[in-house]
């Protein structure tokens, strides 16, 4: 049974994985940003790896302006220590990118946030898995979050309302076609 | 080796498939099509269930005309024969899509071509995947084909270059929550 006080409640936001070693998890978050924005609502997009998407970066932000939506993006990191080779500042970054989420969880209108490979630091333990997600459980209701990445922890995933693995079946960079605009970014 | 003619053939476009049980196919298609509508790419989508994105239908239509690329956006079918319980004219529909497919694939200029749901259509036996494939693999160069759906045919999938299996792993609905705009739609 449900009082009128609980009825008026907004929806809880959901929590949302994509995961797996095939293409597509930021690709579908992206497609899910672009209907958030549709329906004019507030978005933000965290990007922990430094990633090729200045295409749908400018696109959405001129969506956003369209469908009377906002769209704010942030890119964080530079391409961790395998690239790098240098994990204070791979750590340093992805603090910094943290911080910016807490900045986001803490704007009362936003609705929709994308933590576009966070998968990534956490498996790398540039930020504890715990932590990130006790913020993201007590994040406010009708707020949707979803967060991408390979390899993602089993807490995240365990706590998640929809969960997707991306699999690999075929891939075109190993028969030698190279990445194409409009396909690969 | 190769000579200067050879070099200034188009790359072949991609042949690729979205397919499995879980979330993310089409979305990640409309990824996609909204990064190949930023480089001003010629798009066009055949939906061969009819599916509710108005709202990215419509929000891509304006993402072309701002980026210069074209969008062109067709609706065949109802919904298939464990909704419509009229097989026949399911059939008709998907005939009916499928002869529109070719006027797009006669199209000199159309650079991304997105095909959803087309698996089903296959997997139901509206049309013959080796006839369908053979026609997708005469395409000429630079076309770019998405395909989506569950059950993708195996003869579909051994052609295509790039076969991505979205998995559900927990989906919301199973616990009771609603669909909820600006993520399911």
């Amino acid at each position: 049974m449900t009082t009128p006080i609980q009825d008026a409640r907004p929806e809880p936001g959901l929590l949302i994985v994509h995961t797996g070693n095939g293409k597509g998890k930021t690709t579908a978050a992206l497609g899910m940003l672009l209907r958030a924005l549709g329906h004019g609502q507030r978005c933000a997009v965290v990007q922990f790896l430094k990633g090729k998407q200045p295409t749908a970066e400018v696109i959405l932000t001129q969506v956003a302006a369209l469908a009377g939506g906002a769209l704010t993006w942030d890119r964080c990191g530079q391409g961790f220590t395998w690239i790098t080779r240098d994990r204070d500042r791979d750590s340093a970054d992805a603090e910094a990118g943290w911080a910016r989420v807490r900045q986001h969880l803490a704007d009362p209108d936003l609705q929709f946030l994308l933590l576009d490979e966070l998968n990534i630091v956490l498996r790398q333990g540039y930020l504890d898995p715990g932590t990130v997600l006790a913020e993201l459980r007590e994040r406010r209701p009708g707020l949707h979050v979803v967060v991408t990445g390979r390899g993602a922890p089993e807490i995240l995933m365990d706590s998640a309302d929809l969960v997707t693995e991306m699999n690999e079946v075929k891939h075109p960079f190993k028969a030698g076609v190279k990445a194409q605009p409009g396909i690969e970014f």
